[in-house]
């Protein structure tokens, strides 16, 4: 199986990172990180950055390409290249996901028109306005589509696409193998567990930015 | 804050960029990518790379060091540039901190003698070799020194650090913002849960390493 993953100027590491150390687990399966030219990217936060080894044009034809999130995608939601690329690649991937703001960039490229999808919390009723259907849960499947929640929700999101295309017991195996036996010290990682004022401020903080 | 996170030749991705992406998030503190020398740094996959933006020597009294894991550990524990770079900077951290294997690096620069110290759960007992007392749990706080259990559990760890130092409200909108609710769609995260097979699987595969 090979897998594209996308870089831009302004996505977000873990959104990457996250479902990238389940897929690259598994046996025979190859990643590749790809970007409009080879080479460093910078995250969002601008203290590191990826290498992508591979420009767009270099790419052929991914079974799986994942789109992470982050403040990126604003300015790469009207970037011609990048959504002609979308729509090249998913005429033939097996699977085409994203991970948190990711998933506006799909509907950007027209891929999520009629379909049910998520996305990072703050940033779900966005979706509605390239005609689909934002709803929640961890990771949401609807045809050959696979959208994430937040940052962290890409690796729920690869276990469950390991599971599904090579079986439970590599997928446990992986899940092991990182030791996915996640314990918050605090239970607010969604908008109807995190105290109200929390919610509030990290709304805000969305809106500014 | 200023954060040191070390990067090396094979080291695991998602161990430095999970606590990183909580850590990054809290206002004020600065991230900071080191290395051997600066520029591209592979991590154990060998698909991708990541910038390291100061090499150890540029590198003034961090107050948070952390130190991943990932196969390369192997190589560096012999590696005393390195070891000495960690005693060097540990003498004046307020935390010393380790994901995974990286808990074998500090233990072989000296740092875990006499202290309980967690790590991947497939390479807990050679901490005894350096005189620490490996113990279970997702991080493990003795003295200034936090270790983290394997790969993912960084970014539990990251969320307790966050919490101990700036409080709980920071640390929960941070985890609300990476939206990390997680719900793996398995559970066998930890050889405690994981059918027996797949833990002897994953065992043999970590021992022939």
């Amino acid at each position: 199986m090979k897998i594209a993953i996308l870089l831009y100027e302004g996505f977000t590491a873990l959104d990457a990172i996250g479902p990238y150390e389940v897929l690259r687990s598994v046996p025979d399966w190859e990643v590749e990180f790809v970007a409009k030219q080879r080479g460093e990217v910078r995250t969002d936060s601008g203290v590191v950055g990826l290498t992508a080894d591979r420009s767009l044009e270099e790419v052929g034809e991914p079974e799986i390409v994942l789109v992470p999130g982050g403040i990126g995608t604003r300015e790469l939601m009207g970037e011609e290249e990048i959504l002609a690329w979308l729509r090249r690649v998913d005429e033939t991937t097996k699977w085409t996901t994203s991970v948190c703001t990711g998933s506006l960039l799909l509907a950007a490229a027209g891929l999520l028109e009629g379909k049910q999808a998520t996305g990072h919390w703050a940033w779900l009723e966005p979706l509605r306005d390239f005609g689909a259907e934002p709803v929640g849960g961890r990771y949401v499947e609807d045809g050959k589509t696979i959208t994430a929640a937040g940052v962290s929700a890409g690796i729920d999101m690869a276990l469950y696409l390991v599971g599904r295309e090579v079986g439970t017991e590599v997928a446990q195996a992986i899940q092991l193998g990182i030791e996915y036996d996640p314990d918050p010290p605090f239970d607010a990682g969604s908008p109807q567990k995190a105290p109200a004022e929390i919610v509030e401020m990290v709304s805000a903080i969305s809106r500014a930015e």
